[in-house]
């Protein structure tokens, strides 16, 4: 036993819980409970969820029986909401009971939105009074908010007490909050009206009043707010943990640095998804099974694929052209390719800017002007390129220059529209990365021959 | 005064530094020192750096000037690092040193970067003989690693004292470090053995010895660990911050979870912008020039021009079979175009999984052939409607079942392009979101019409 710790010990973190999951298969394949318990002790809870995760189901519920009763609570809280699920109907009554009993409110909440409704009212009819009423309160507000991922556990105390009073009440309350690295001061109708960190507590000299070392400029949340925006404000002023308060300005939760990076990772790969043209509806992907992973991709290729039929009726519209001067086909792909990826460029720096706040105070008219600017830099070292290119190639001047005029034109378009469009769609109450680079290639498309015909047709004729 | 002040209160988070700065400028055009003084009183310092930047250049420095010595630092550290240049060059000597004397180790050390090699060892020489040592130091290890971004101030304690002697301890040092929520304990030869939380410090009884509450299990750090990986711990175990250790195990920094956040976000702009065919280099984009702007995006912009270039041959090359079926022309955006996305769908979500560690445990090929069956669904649906769809349009047979084969066969290569090449680039020890959707699109366009000509010569002979 001491040889398996040992080489967990040594480890490096992301290769533990695959070394984990080997070990702890390889034991309960011998059905070696004690051992694999032991193999157990020394590692994390989030690791040991994730080996769980990856272990054969039917081993699943006999690995998590082997964690103590508040060990199992911690792990049961990492995994992925799926086999959360598996579990449960793996479970005795009893069993269920006192996990979601004892899981925090946050977490408990985000379960009872993946579980069937039947089963959720079972549980919240057989969990403690208390923890029924905080699991209730968490599930009256929007998914998605500030109270839905707040948790209704934190330390409220009245600025009449002192220093070493407070640190008293501390000590008599901590077990039943999640943090306490922030106190919250109320007054007597349960307005926030201070904040004490725990650190200028300690370092406090223990007769002073609260009143002394309150913070009075808090940053809150409403129960309302987008936990996007939660997670901002948080990053912004380098923060804990936030309050969140109802309109009347009563505490009500307090949400917490680290639920809110796993939000910000989430909300960045719905946004990733976003921008390839991937649905994105919070499931993980690589977990769906491959009906749903269809459903996520088929609108959008659908409208794409409608969008691509408009591009081939041009292009055949033009018949006569292309069948007086054939080399024009030739460069179709050229031009279309390099507008859509010059927009997608422009699209992808925009979408961003606006998810991360970068331009709110640049206006969207200069955005935009300077992403025309940069497009018709872009046009003119790619034109030129392109006629000296095309040239070479096919040996036509006027195709060459019909070539390298379309491309600084369809530069200089792409980037108005690969800049403009994310701010029109967001004006509209959409999300703007649904205007990403699949979209803005194929619209791009359209606009990139019917230019190149037209210039083409003008440079002809001359 | 006290108009402006309660305005500010009332206001959302999102509008303060927009209110602050058009208030801050209407003061000092009227040379209203006094008030802009006051009007800054209840802000926090990262909403006055954001006012500041904003602020017409002439006024930046007199704002600057109005904040006391400890908000001015802090408020300093907050500038984006053009602007922080900009002040150094208008400030007298004496104001300079007394700034920078006065930063956090790691925002020092990341100005420092940005500054003239000739500045920067004239501040080093003027600098306090500690803060020198501490700047040194940090600057002595790569960029983007823990040694870089970590703080050099921590308190680290031996477990031979009790509760009690640790608190007063910490009441005697916390001033010189920015951190107390986590202490570390150490031996004699400065090995980092164990961590204490503040929260179990207070909570524990005084005379309780330190050993007793230490955790012995700390997940940390090496100085060279990529800060990206840095992140992902902190994320992981839900820590407020991460300890930085050599290769001896001797503790020299602590990383905390607030520039955790940040570093985050900026990673995560790094790899959109690659994702959209846009180098990142950390700059803000918005914030450089436009010749910068062209050099981030002309690399790709080239390398997708030549790709293209192909595909317009390869057309070319089909004239034959082209001028048999003029009908075959008007299809290709549509094959192209569809397969590009299905790429890009595939690439998208598996850059995402790579990044975020997702996909780790799943193993390479099985996400591909995941990929791979999901092309083919993909393709089956699409293809069917595909060739209805373009029997309705042109009202050929044969072309609408070389459209609908051709695009069975493209979905299912472009999916296992876009999910296989991500792997082949990280094995290569390149990023991965090289190979995302302009690069994909593209590629996938030149085997697209391949495939076409292909299956269409085939069809047509049958």
């Amino acid at each position: 036993m001491a040889e398996s710790v040992s080489s967990i010990e040594n480890t490096p973190h992301s290769e533990i819980p695959e070394l984990v999951r080997n070990q702890l298969e390889a034991l309960l394949e011998k059905n070696n409970l004690e051992g694999a318990k032991s193999l157990l002790v020394p590692v994390k809870a989030v690791d040991i969820a994730e080996a769980i995760e990856n272990l054969p189901e039917s081993m699943q519920a006999i690995a998590f029986r082997l964690l103590s009763k508040t060990e199992a609570i911690e792990v049961y809280e990492h995994l992925d909401s799926s086999v959360q699920q598996a579990l449960i109907e793996e479970f005795k009554r009893q069993e269920v009971i006192e996990i979601v009993d004892q899981m925090s409110p946050d977490d408990r909440a985000r379960l009872f939105d993946e579980l069937p409704a039947k089963v959720v009212r079972r549980l919240l009819a057989e969990m403690s009074p208390k923890e029924r009423q905080n699991t209730a309160l968490l599930l009256g507000y929007q998914e998605d908010t500030a109270g839905r991922i707040m948790t209704p556990e934190y330390i409220s105390l009245k600025d009449s007490l002192t220093v070493e009073q407070t640190l008293q009440r501390i000590r008599n309350l901590a077990n039943a909050s999640e943090i306490i690295y922030y106190l919250y001061v109320t007054d007597a109708s349960r307005h926030l009206t201070g904040i004490v960190s725990l650190r200028d507590l300690v370092l406090a000299s223990p007769e002073a009043p609260l009143s002394a070392i309150v913070t009075r400029e808090v940053v809150s949340v409403y129960t309302d707010t987008d936990q996007e925006e939660v997670a901002r404000l948080i990053q912004r002023y380098d923060l804990l943990a936030i309050p969140v308060v109802d309109r009347e300005q009563r505490l009500v939760g307090v949400v917490t640095v680290d639920d809110v990076m796993d939000i910000l990772e989430q909300e960045t790969t719905e946004d990733i998804y976003t921008l390839g043209g991937v649905q994105s509806d919070g499931d993980n992907y690589f977990q769906t099974n491959l009906l749903a992973v269809a459903r996520k991709r088929v609108v959008w290729l659908f409208v794409l694929l409608l969008t691509n039929t408009v591009t081939g009726s041009i292009i055949q519209s033009q018949e006569d052209i292309l069948q007086q001067v054939v080399t024009l086909a030739a460069f179709i792909p050229l031009l279309t390719g390099t507008g859509g990826n010059v927009g997608a460029q422009s699209s992808t720096v925009v979408i961003r800017g606006l998810n991360t706040d970068e331009i709110r105070s640049l206006g969207v008219g200069y955005v935009i002007f300077r992403e025309a600017l940069a497009g018709a830099l872009l046009g003119l070292i790619l034109g030129s390129v392109a006629t000296l290119w095309s040239f070479w190639l096919q040996g036509s001047l006027v195709v060459s220059i019909a070539v390298g005029l379309s491309l600084i034109a369809i530069a200089i378009l792409a980037s108005v529209a690969g800049s403009a469009l994310p701010f029109l769609f967001r004006s509209l109450g959409l999300d703007p990365a649904l205007m990403s680079a699949p979209f803005i290639t194929t619209a791009v498309d359209v606009l990139g021959v019917l230019i190149y015909f037209n210039i083409a047709r003008i440079v002809l004729d001359l």
